[in-house]
């Protein structure tokens, strides 16, 4: 089976590596250092439809997003969502935030337009994806 | 050391089932069947703290959840959260959607005042996860 990603996905974030279970992407939002984990299984749109070792896999790979984004001064939480109201492939949200940053203290999701990087900024959010 | 629920978890839900890893509690939110994981780990307050085998078990709790959640006509998406933006203590949100929900598509979280479930409504998720 051929993974593609779903074309909003495509359209709203850029490909930052391929873990052993998912994609990693950029959220191309400047306003908030947020990756996207989205498990190579074509046909899953639940969390709880994955098997047991993929699910196992998938929180690995939320906690090491979590890791590299709390190596950056700004982030003093993480978000940790998986949603697909509007998005149905599995998909799963992990967002640096902290105080003072435009939704905070709600939820990122629908809360307003997104800002989009630089060449710079994106450069180096891609970066620390592809060190780590 | 001794597990105590933050009061503001204490005061918005009512608690359900202690399991392997986590308090359950029903989110006294009539409009949303929605289970609330705390782990009973008093120092944690981001899911990547936890040692390998707690998120191993936090992640089949999630499950345990969400199929319970799934049971039930109404439920057609799953929402999974873990924020913690107002309230530290490590908890994570399995919240039953559809579409007209009062939230839909969007997130529950900081969306509208909650709904008190009436004491049939409320026994009948308590029951849901203590059969569970």
């Amino acid at each position: 089976m051929t993974f593609a990603l779903h074309p909003r996905l495509e359209a709203d974030a850029h490909f930052a590596a391929d873990w052993q279970l998912c994609r990693v992407l950029v959220m191309n939002d400047a306003r908030y250092p947020w990756l996207v984990l989205v498990p190579r299984r074509d046909e899953a749109t639940e969390v709880i439809q994955l098997e047991a070792p993929d699910r196992t896999q998938l929180m690995e790979e939320i906690t090491r997003a979590g890791r590299l984004l709390q190596t950056l001064p700004e982030v003093a939480k993480l978000n940790i969502g998986a949603l697909g109201n509007l998005v149905p492939q599995l998909h799963v949200h992990v967002v640096g935030r902290h105080p003072g940053d435009p939704a905070w203290p709600g939820p990122v999701w629908g809360h307003s337009p997104a800002v989009p990087y630089d060449a710079d900024a994106l450069a180096g959010m891609l970066g620390l994806v592809r060190a780590g």
